[in-house]
């Protein structure tokens, strides 16, 4: 996420109660999960074995629990708690805007574009032009759709990152991360009825052009879609995955998070991908394998009962 | 799909830019994939392996991209895209009308049916008496629903087929089958809450009197459900399945497209069915066995390590 | 569910046409299925092997389906059809009642609650303090929302619950158990987008304090889940099942109903849990086992062909 306009690092350190460290003349230019950082950007760890990663990271200006050399060219916000400090700067740059009505003013519809009826369509929306937005559909704020775009009904866009994190001494355990990330759809995406598409927690969830979601699908936080993929229904994909262009998922497939699924791979209905998957293969299973592989393992379990006799008639 | 009234094999001609071989006094009665034709309907075909089938069917008028010979009584429409002529004349005659409100003037709703607030209502949809329309239901145009049939809230009824054509050769690669099929809702129904039921692609997709559908079930276009059966949460069925009567499907089973459960089927949960199933079975596992052979194959399983002991011991 | 003033046993059994024995002066409280009958509940009976559990239960007043001893300081109410005498009861003292408005006006809701457009709120709804609806939501009547609780777009909160009897011998098969339960949400529980959480049919769904559900989640009727659950979207559990506290559930994840899963207990994505789990331990596969014991039997299933040619080739 991108401030709109760059705010000082003293300032910053003024607004999270931390100790400022190395250069105190920078200017921030936005905030971004440790994944996702870009130069100018603020960022955040709190644990040591982290430190090396955000420290080398393209953050400018990163949070921190414990006073360490500060980079050159860099700064630091010392803090007893840089995950608060981290979500207390979102929540102030980009606060929740409750909505003064069901289609927002600030939302940009193109033209040609359809809007039936018992949609939500949040603040600084922007939606291309020929698409068609199904009744009971529902897109958070600064989401940004493109052109031709089909949306079924009850289909919920930009909805808060499932990101929390645990903390064991206090009674009510999870604290969230506050999303301050939007979902971008490309051209030409047809996405079903009942799909979820979560928000980026920082950056953004993309649904690559041309790419057809059936009903019931889920994309977690962050996720990478290439284009011309096809999803069945009942599809789900964890946070943080990339699935590259033309993959092929079919119905009730589970992907873990910070995977990659290369191009061209299919997947079979119910399978359930644990862990990065080769591109232009066809695979089966939970855990996932290479499908022909699998299926003859399927016929080898078959053949347990004929070789527990051989085994015992010797 | 059928026309309202009968158009001239000629005029079809003229609007797809065909050229018309065979008997040119034919009136065409209606639009229909070819695994739903009827007397009287245009069909299409673009496969040379399925012309057979094609020129064989009920279907009197049909679109095809070679000129062959045309068998007696019947015309042909010889055009280079049968598929994308096929779709043109679904959007002429089943046009896509954006609604003007919620609940559309064209409806009609029976006697003593409650509809909750939110819900939207497309054109032409016809609700029996008795029943009620939960809360942010979206029920789209031509649907049909039954007497004392309830539905959940958030459901969604008549969303388009997930039904695409590959095109290698194009960088946005799937071109859309637009969809002119209904729902039909049987009497004494239940549908629960966030379920997705998609319209066929020219047919109907029918859920049959008496049955009960749990929450976030999914069901595909062309699909026919028999009566009184029962599935449990989050069964997802591809399209254009057969399920017959007091069919159970438990927990998160998924079914595959173009293929029949017979009638007092019981499939568990989280079973995958990839072909057909014979009636009166009860069956387990993905893919789906006989239950109480996939249950002594899983015992098998469990005595592969005392097998291991056995043979390497000896 | 609790009458809101007592009501006379004779009055009961006038209303439903039974012969009433016992203790004729008694008041009845409210109305219960057995499993949640608390002193002063009317229950029902209709099958002679639970004749026992029904008046040795807490229940007072029992309306059963043959003449039987009536235990001390209770009532029977003897009927030929005992469910649809209670579910007739059910009807009269806890009607459905449509709403006049998106957001029933007998709605109570916190300070500093943030409602957003499109969202259904019933009759007698009781929402906390600071608290986020987002769009397209819905919410039954009767269900109580604590504070701080965050509701993602397009989730339904209290449906039916997914209970029927089987009637044999009449053509529409399924007779419905109307339920009357609630679901209750306590305090700091988020719950994703496109989730639904069935009330109980007499007693309360539950969701502890601090748990948080990502999208696409279904919880069954009367299930109770405790304190700092974690569940990943399209977890599907079914009624009546115990959840106690820090139990993770990852994606896809299916649990059966009357079951319980101890607390911290950690079940891996797409995993089936049939029957209950120790708490404290980690689970995977389908049906869920423990995961180190299933890992090595993944294992060891790949070792078949070596087996097989040490067999043959001996």
């Amino acid at each position: 996420m991108n401030f709109e306009v760059p705010v000082a690092v003293t300032e910053i350190a003024a607004i999270i109660g931390a100790a400022l460290e190395g250069n105190s003349s920078l200017m921030a230019t936005g905030i971004n999960e440790i994944h996702k950082v870009r130069a100018g950007d603020i960022s955040f760890v709190d644990f040591e074995k982290y430190y090396d990663k955000a420290l080398n990271s393209a953050a400018t200006i990163i949070i921190i629990n414990k006073k360490v050399a500060c980079p050159e060219g860099k700064a630091l916000l010392v803090t007893d708690d840089p995950f608060s400090a981290y979500v207390s700067l979102v929540k102030r740059y980009r606060p929740f805007e409750p909505a003064a009505k069901p289609i927002s003013d600030s939302a940009v519809i193109g033209e040609g574009t359809v809007v039936q009826p018992n949609v939500f369509i949040g603040n600084h929306v922007r939606i291309g032009n020929n698409c068609i937005i199904h009744p009971n559909v529902t897109i958070y704020d600064h989401c940004v759709i493109g052109n031709n775009v089909i949306i079924h009904a009850g289909t919920v866009i930009g909805a808060d990152a499932f990101y929390f994190k645990k903390r064991k001494e206090r009674a009510v355990m999870y604290d969230k991360l506050e999303s301050c990330g939007r979902v971008l759809i490309e051209d030409d995406v047809e996405i079903g009825a009942g799909c979820t598409i979560d928000k980026g927690v920082s950056g953004d969830t993309i649904i690559g052009q041309g790419t057809k979601l059936d009903n019931m699908i889920h994309i977690g936080h962050g996720t990478v879609i290439g284009r011309n993929c096809l999803f069945a229904a009942q599809v789900g994909i964890g946070g943080k995955a990339l699935i590259e262009d033309n993959v092929i998922l079919w119905g009730q497939v589970g992907v873990s998070k910070d995977l990659v699924i290369g191009k061209d791979a299919i997947v079979y209905a119910q399978s359930g991908v644990p862990a990065s998957l080769e591109g232009g293969k066809t695979y089966f299973g939970s855990p996932a394998e290479e499908s022909r592989a699998k299926m003859k393992e399927i016929n080898w379990i078959k053949r347990i009962p004929e070789m527990w006799e051989k085994l015992t008639n010797k």
